[in-house]
C-alpha cells in the first residue's frame, strides 16, 4: 500500500527530505505531498542581499528548483497552500488555499514539519508602514527594489548581525546613503565577542555607513503610510527605505498548538534523527531545536547548511534508512566589504554563559609568508577551556582567505580537540597561502601556551 | 653546572629548537653552540622560487633572522663550520673550518642533529657543468639571478614536482622559455594520482611551458664548461639554464657514520620526542623519519613546516620539558599561476602500495554558491578505506580558495573520522564563501554514498 508523506513547507528542508525520500522510494510506495504558503520552493535567501546589492542579477537564479521541476521528480508540490491544524490524533492537516480562503484536510501516514522561521518584528509603532520591510523573500527583494526605483536614497537597517552587515554592504553599492541602528554595543555583538567586533565597526565606519551603536530603535514616523525617519531614543533619522534584520524565531506555534513539544528556546523539539516527540511526527530546518555540540544543549540556528542536512537525514529516515544529524558548532561566515568574518563554537561571552571555566587567546597572523607580496593579516581568538585546554570555540577577521580557514577550527572542535593538538598538526604550507606557521597553528598554540 | 647544547645545522629545525630551548633555560644552565657549513641561518628555502621570480625583491627578506641576531639571543652560532664526525663515546664532534681547514673538537651534554636533506642530483654527464643548478640556497638564487643577467633566455626544469612546478612558473615571469623534463606520465606525479595532475598539465601547457612527460635525461651538453643543451632518451632540449628539481635525500651519512640508526628510508630513526637511539643524541627536520599518520610507517617529509614543529619540541625536551611530534600526513600545498594544488594522506597509489584496501571518488564543486559572481571550479579527490569508510587522503585541485580547504581534510585525517562523518560537520557558509554545501562536505558525502 502507498504510503502518503506531507510535508509542511517548501524551502530547503522540507524539499531536501522531499528529493531524498524520492530518491530512495518510488512514487508506488511513497506519495509525497509538500505544502507551501509562499509563491516559491526552494530557493536560496541567504543570495537576497546580493540581489538587491545587483550582484545577482536575476531573482530566478536564486530558485534551486521550481515547483513544476519538483513535480517533474514525483513530488507534489501544492503553492499557496497553508497548513493551519495539524491533528495528530487523526493523522492527518488542515490546509486553506491562500487565494481562495477554502479549507481542506489530507491525511498522512508520516508528517515533517518544515516551517521554517520569521524574522522578529517588535511591536514598534509604525512598523507596518510602507517602506519598512525584512528581506526575507523574493517579495520582499522585489519591495526593496521598488522603493530604490521609487527614489530612495536614504536607508536605514535596524540590527547589526548577518543579514544587518550583508544588506548594509549591498545598499551602500547601490549608492544608498546608509544607517546602521544597533541596540548593541558592538556589530556581530550577538555573534562574536566585542574585542572581535572592533574591527567590524572600523570597516563599516571606513565605508561610509553610519553606524549608530548602543541605540534602541522606538519606532518609526509615517505620512501618508509611508516611512519617513525612525525614531530613537536619540534623535529621529530620516529615511526612505527601513530594512529590519533582528533575527529570527522559529515557526513552532502549529506545532505547538497541536500538543508537539517545543523547547525553551522555541523550536521544536527532536531527536538526533529528527523525530518529534509524537509518532510519525518528524521535524527539520529552521523550525526545530539542535544539539549544540559544545553544550549539549539545543539552539536555534536558523542557516541553510543545517536545514539541507537535516531535510537529507529525515528524508532517509522516513524513506526506512537510518541518518543521524550530528549536531551544530554554530559555526557561521559573513564579509563586509573585503573584510571577513567568521566564528564556530562559543564565544568567550557564551562559554560563560553555559558555565564553563574558559579562557581566551588573539593572535595577530599573516595570510602568507611575510616575504610574499599582499600579505593581509588578520585575528583570530581561540576560546578553550581552561583546565584541560579543549578547545570551545573561535573567531576569526580579517582580510583575504582569512574567513575560511574557521573550517579547520570548526572540525577541530567537531572532533574534541584541545588546543595543543590543533597547534600540532600537519596543515599544508606553501608561501603564497600561509606563513610556515600557519595562522591556525599560531593561534591555537599561543592558547595552549597560556594554559 | 653549565650543560652544553651542540646543534648541526643552523636552519629551520636547528634554530627553532634553540629558540625554544634558550626561551626555557637560561645561559647559565645551558650553553648552546650551533655549526652551520653555509653563510646563513634560518632562511626561507621555500620562497626561492618567488625571489627568482621577482615576486620576492630582496634575498635579505628570506633571511627570518641571522647570525648576528642568534648570538644576540645567546646562541652561539657559528657559520662555515662543517661537522665531520660525531663520537658518542667521547661526546664530541669534530668541526673543520670551511675557510681555513682548520679541524677542531667540541664536547657536547646534549647534541641535536639538524643537518636537513640534499637534492637528489643524478650521476648524469655534465650535471657539474656551469648553468645546472638546484636551487636550494641563496647562493643557488644567485646564480640562477647571475644567468638571467648574462642574458639566458632558454630553461629547462627537470622534475615537475613542487620546485619544479615553482621555479617553471617564476621563470616564465621572468620572461624566459621554459621547457619542463618529466619522467613521469603527469607533473606532480609522486604527489598526486594521475586523474588529478591532468589538470596540472594542461595549466602548464596552456601558460606557454612546454611540458615533455614521460621523457628521461640522460645527460647534458656543455660547451666551454657551460651548459648549452639537456639530452634526453630523445631529443636533446637546448638550454641556457637549467634548474634540476629532483626531491630531496635526507643527510644521513653523518649519523649514520656515528653509528646512530638510519630508517628505511634514509632518515636518522627518531621517537616522537625527536630522541635517536644513540643517549643525548637528538635529531629533527629534514634528515629524520617522521611516522606518517596513516600508514604508521617511517617517510622522509623535508619540509618547514615540519622541521619548525620538529625544532620546537625537541628544544623543549632538551631543555627538560615534554613535547611530542605528532607525525605527519603529507599535507601539501603549491599554485600553478592561478591553479591551486593540495593533496594530504595518501593518494590512490599510496593506499594500494601501503596494502590498504582503498576506493576513491572525485567531486567537481564551485568556491561560491551557483549565483554568486566569479565562482570558480575546484575537483576534489577523496581516498578512503573500503570497509570502513575511514578517510585515507584527499587531493584538491582548482581555482581561487581550492587548495587551502586541503587543510580541513588533513585535520578530519589526523582525528581518524569516516567519509561520512566528515559529510556531516558544521562548516562555515555563506554565498560568497562557498555552496550550501561546502565542496569539502559535498565531496566527503558523495564518497560515503558510495561505500
Amino acid at each position: 500500500m502507498t504510503r502518503r508523506l506531507v510535508i509542511i513547507g517548501g524551502d530547503a528542508a522540507g524539499m531536501s527530505a522531499a528529493a531524498q525520500a524520492r530518491r530512495l522510494l518510488p512514487a508506488n510506495e511513497l506519495e509525497i505531498v509538500a505544502f507551501e504558503r509562499g509563491s516559491h520552493t526552494s530557493y536560496a535567501a541567504c543570495g537576497l542581499p546580493y540581489l538587491i546589492g545587483g550582484l545577482v542579477q536575476n531573482p530566478a537564479e536564486l530558485v534551486a528548483r521550481n515547483p513544476q521541476e519538483h513535480r517533474a521528480k514525483g513530488i507534489d508540490v501544492r503553492i499557496r497552500q497553508e497548513v493551519i491544524a495539524i491533528d495528530t490524533k487523526a493523522s492527518e492537516v488542515t490546509v486553506r488555499d491562500i487565494d481562495t480562503g477554502q479549507e481542506s484536510a489530507t491525511h498522512y501516514d508520516d508528517l515533517l514539519i518544515a516551517t521554517g522561521a520569521s524574522g522578529i518584528t517588535p511591536p514598534w509603532p509604525g512598523i507596518d508602514a510602507d517602506g519598512v520591510l525584512q528581506l526575507r523573500t523574493l517579495a520582499d527583494a522585489a519591495q526593496v527594489e521598488q522603493a530604490l526605483a521609487a527614489g530612495a536614497q536614504r536607508a536605514v537597517v535596524v540590527g547589526a548581525g548577518y543579514i544587518g552587515l550583508e544588506v548594509a554592504e549591498n545598499l551602500l553599492a547601490r549608492g544608498l546613503a546608509v544607517t546602521v541602528i544597533e541596540k548593541l554595543d558592538a556589530p556581530m555583538g550577538a555573534v562574536l565577542d566585542a574585542d572581535m567586533a572592533a574591527a567590524v565597526a572600523d570597516s563599516m565606519r571606513t565605508a561610509g555607513i553610519d553606524l549608530r551603536l548602543g541605540t534602541s530603535v522606538t519606532g518609526f514616523k509615517v505620512s501618508d503610510g509611508r516611512v519617513t525617519a525612525v525614531e530613537t531614543e536619540t534623535d529621529p533619522v530620516p529615511a526612505d527605505l527601513v530594512i529590519i534584520g533582528l533575527g529570527v524565531r522559529a515557526n513552532s506555534e502549529l506545532a505547538r498548538a497541536a500538543g508537539i513539544g517545543v523547547g525553551e528556546r522555541g523550536g521544536i523539539i527532536v531527536d538526533d534523527q529528527l523525530r518529534t516527540d509524537t509518532p510519525h511526527v518528524w521535524a527539520a530546518g529552521d523550525c526545530v531545536e539542535s544539539r549544540h555540540r559544545m553544550t549539549g544543549r539545543g539552539v536555534v540556528m536558523a542557516l541553510g547548511t543545517h536545514a539541507n542536512k537535516q531535510g537529507r537525514a529525515v528524508g532517509t529516515n522516513i524513506a526506512g534508512g537510518e541518518a543521524h544529524f550530528g549536531g551544530v558548532l554554530g559555526t557561521a561566515i559573513t564579509k563586509f566589504q573585503q573584510l571577513e568574518i567568521a566564528r564556530t563554537g562559543l564565544t568567550e561571552r557564551e562559554a560563560a554563559e553555559a558555565g564553563l571555566d574558559a579562557f581566551a587567546e588573539i593572535t595577530e597572523a599573516s595570510n602568507r609568508a611575510g616575504y610574499y607580496p599582499d600579505a593581509q593579516d588578520m585575528r583570530i581568538k581561540i576560546v578553550a577551556e581552561r583546565q584541560t585546554g579543549l578547545m570551545l570555540g573561535a573567531q576569526i577577521v580579517g582580510g583575504a582567505d582569512a574567513g575560511k580557514r574557521i573550517d579547520v577550527l570548526a572540525t577541530a572542535l567537531w572532533n574534541g580537540m584541545t588546543a595543543e593538538a590543533v597547534g600540532g598538526m600537519d596543515l599544508s604550507y606553501a608561501p603564497p597561502f600561509s606563513p610556515v606557521w600557519d595562522p591556525v597553528l599560531l593561534a591555537a598554540g599561543k592558547a595552549a601556551a597560556k594554559l
